[in-house]
């Protein structure tokens, strides 16, 4: 079994409107010094039956399909970037 | 100026509606081996004026900051947990 956690991202120069308004919030309660606020995601998830994370021909396979799953699903490839490791 | 990440998650016990959706939608795409799907918010942010990170008692400002700010504002702290780096 190995444990992934998947972060996406708004691409660069995507507009990210939660962003924008979470930075808007912040700068009202008083926090005036927090900048370039991004919102996205952080998934996390365990994928078994590719035998121990050990094996480097097992650890690329569960990588191979972290990014199938990310692209068909988890993520929107137009405006979201991602990146995950493969933490246990 | 300080890069922070925030990762948020929903606390343990606590029902996650979005994971479970993904993660069945991830079974009917065919990947039967993913379990515990869980969703959270990946927030990226920039903290100026505290100088700069490699003073200590500057991190440590940054930090109690980045606490007030994530249970003032963004996360739920009834529903939610967080943690947290300072990245550069």
């Amino acid at each position: 079994m190995a444990k992934v956690n998947i972060y996406v991202t708004p691409k660069k120069g995507i507009l990210d409107p939660q962003g924008k308004a979470v930075e808007s919030a912040l700068h009202s309660l008083g926090y005036k010094n927090v900048e370039n606020v991004k919102i996205g995601k952080f998934i996390e998830l365990e994928v078994t039956g590719h035998g121990t994370s050990t094996s480097s021909v097992e650890s690329s396979r569960v990588e191979s399909q972290i990014k199938e799953m990310s692209k068909k699903l988890l993520t929107n490839p137009i405006i979201e970037d991602f990146t995950f490791e493969v933490v246990e």
